[in-house]
């Protein structure tokens, strides 16, 4: 079903701050390919913040209120998103949201932890959906992932680095030697810790999304105050390098595990070893792993903060709403994730206008000049080289192995080297190529 | 609405092979929560194979036939599963059951990536949903990642480790500087790699997959012809030892990129940073990154192949369709995963009866006697330990720091163990305890 066959589905939301400003940024500039998936325009249409001179969202064509219950009101808004945070009034406006027969997507993790049974049963009882998955880890769709991609499996356990602040610290304290408070400082500085930090570092933050977590691994009802709950602040750097020395890193975990006995609610700094992908999540990242008794261990990896990463979910929520919203069977998921007609006739590139980085082995004659023919056949092609080894020849032949790191080029210019270098009589065997990609490059 | 509301959904299985074997034993032996989680029971009344007499499968209670167009026809099953693998009669048993109104749920990388395109129109056309989860990186819930819990996002660029056995063959390359035909012949004794490794070790089943990854990424349709194909069968361990040297890793990478110019398909040997997350997924083992305008990098890790992995994602889709086939607001996906009146009352364990093993870091007076009395406390309680490190005395201050390991001890039991060391008169601090997770441990 195209987009222009339902009529736009129109927003309400309360807050405009960061991540207010986050979710009004990617609803606008990836418009088109949003309603290309959901099969329908999503727009804003109405907003309710306490203070408007402070936000960063771009607000023309919203209709503005310092009265959050003007929007909660207005029945033209179809989903109200709620980025305000806290308890109250947080709660009471979803409630009333719900009632007035509106959708509700939130970020706010203390208010499901604390208050989604509640939410949820007064969800239900208005056939209403809530969706939450910014609530825990940020941009990753971990809710989506255990929810309904595991759905399959029994759920073991779950362990997850879910609060991005407690891992920058420990990050810190083990890569530069530093203790507890510094790094606190410095993370406050950075914009990663509040000025109050005490939910980041003695756990509190992590054990909201621990709760969320425990509901939707095991089906049990949402029980804050049930977690057992400890924070980072008495691990020294000391700590952190004797864990070293043991073959373990120190890691603030989430953890919830399913025994005989009952279910596990843990939040608390944990040895893991060093060699485990969850411990090699450094910074501000988060992720979780979630052991299936189909599936095995899984891992789940992404940015757990910040005005972007945390509208990613938002927007994925509103989106799953939206399709709700035409119980026609065109706005199931698409297969392919766009509408059907609205695939992109995009071009595929061929190979040869791809630009990467190159690993080049050559195997040459150990005599002079080699080096210097192959890379003149490069500098003619203007491929610049990044690094060179020249190693050892190899045992009993005369060869030697010539290694380059090229930056990148196109994939023609450099089949046309390698065709060069092929053809000196000093290269003894066919040239290998293997492309590079740094990762981590913006683009 | 309660798993009892609803009839059962019946499930139509060709093929019971591996994958076959492992989509019965998850369906049965999970049938409680799956259940709770679907709001129905959903059963497998009906399987077809070629030989009946190699499955794996518990066969109890099915309608079986050598005879895949007695399952497809049949007016009882409302989901057929296509276990069989390859294009046809794949292809036109699929197309068949959809022309007869069934879903589709599939494992058959191969079959979507060259005949998706037909096979969704037919299903658009039918309104009948195609499940395919399976299909790309086996139990890692990647499909239902990009295409739902990312939707917001504009999608720059996907890459991934999407075939298990060239993963495991650079892995062992790398972790024992063997030679590729060597690692292939234990590969292929292992299991891990079929007696014809062609579609592994050259890359055709990752190219089916990205056909498929790019695909829902961009929005655009399926082209499996386009793809770059470069296998790891000319890679030395010579090159990867270089790459090593140079800070690289190689692996054997599926790349999806939009340029500015059209889309780029590549699968071909990468070298990649040796620090970044996807460097260090190693054996078997799959994983998929994925770039996101507002996510940023994104990484799901998980088990890429096997019966019960890929079962997990067979399973998953299987719940997907269910859920869709009772249009009422309650069958949409519950908000703790289950629905609302099948949630569990399982009690949450106290935090002193869970048990994990212990680090704990003691500040004592420099003078003998003191481990004695430690190790003394310790044992009296039936706590072993794992390890000790004595460390140098703390500058200035007469106190040396011991670190203690201990084995799995009840929280409870180490509370008091904590208590009596800290009223030994040699003991000049508070004692910190840091937990331990294996992660790896089999549970």
């Amino acid at each position: 079903m195209s987009a222009n066959a339902y009529p736009p589905v129109k927003i309400g939301l309360l807050g405009l701050g960061t991540v207010g400003g986050g979710v009004t940024r990617v609803l606008t500039r990836n418009a088109e390919e949003i309603s290309r998936r959901a099969g329908r325009e999503i727009v804003i249409t109405h907003a309710a913040a306490r203070n408007l001179d402070t936000t960063t969202a771009d607000l023309a064509g919203l209709k503005l209120t310092g009265e959050a219950l003007e929007v909660v009101d207005d029945p033209e808004v179809s989903i109200l998103v709620e980025l305000m945070g806290g308890y109250e009034p947080a709660r009471s406006l979803v409630l009333r949201a719900l009632a007035n027969g509106k959708h509700v997507v939130t970020a706010n993790k203390a208010l499901i932890a604390r208050h989604g049974n509640e939410i949820f049963a007064a969800a239900s009882a208005a056939a209403r959906m809530v969706g939450f998955e910014a609530a825990v880890a940020g941009g990753i769709p971990i809710i989506k992932a255990i929810r309904e991609g595991l759905a399959g499996n029994r759920l073991a356990w779950v362990a997850g680095i879910i609060n991005g602040t407690a891992n920058f610290i420990l990050s810190e304290m083990r890569d530069k030697c530093r203790d507890f408070p510094e790094v606190l400082a410095e993370a406050q500085a950075l914009g990663y810790a509040e000025a109050d930090p005490t939910f980041d570092v003695e756990g509190i933050d992590a054990a909201h999304k621990l709760t969320i977590l425990a509901s939707i691994t095991f089906g049990i009802p949402l029980q804050f105050d049930q977690v057992y709950i400890e924070g980072i602040s008495r691990i020294t750097r000391e700590d952190v390098a004797y864990a070293e020395q043991l073959g373990y890193r120190v890691k603030h975990l989430g953890i919830a595990r399913r025994g005989v006995n009952g279910v596990q609610l843990r939040v608390h700094p944990t040895l893991i070893p060093q060699r485990h992908l969850l411990a090699n999540v450094n910074g501000v990242m988060n992720a979780v792993l979630v052991k299936g008794d189909a599936v095995g261990q899984s891992l789940f990896y992404g940015a757990g903060a910040g005005a972007e990463p945390t509208a990613s979910a938002v927007v994925a929520d509103i989106i799953d709403v939206v399709r709700t919203l035409t119980a026609d069977p065109e706005n199931r998921v698409p297969h392919l994730a766009f509408q059907p007609d609205a695939l992109s006739d995009l071009p595929v590139l061929p190979m040869t206008e791809v630009e990467t980085a190159c690993y080049l082995r050559l195997q040459a004659q150990d005599r002079p000049g080699v080096l210097a023919d192959v890379t003149r056949i490069l500098a003619d092609r203007a491929i610049s080289i990044e690094a060179i080894l020249q190693k050892e020849p190899l045992p009993g032949a005369g060869d030697v192995p010539i290694i380059l790191l090229t930056h990148e080029v196109q994939e023609q210019r450099m089949n046309d080297a390698i065709a060069a270098i092929e053809a000196l009589d000093s290269i003894r065997a066919p040239v290998t190529r293997i492309r590079l990609e740094p990762l981590d490059a913006v683009d």
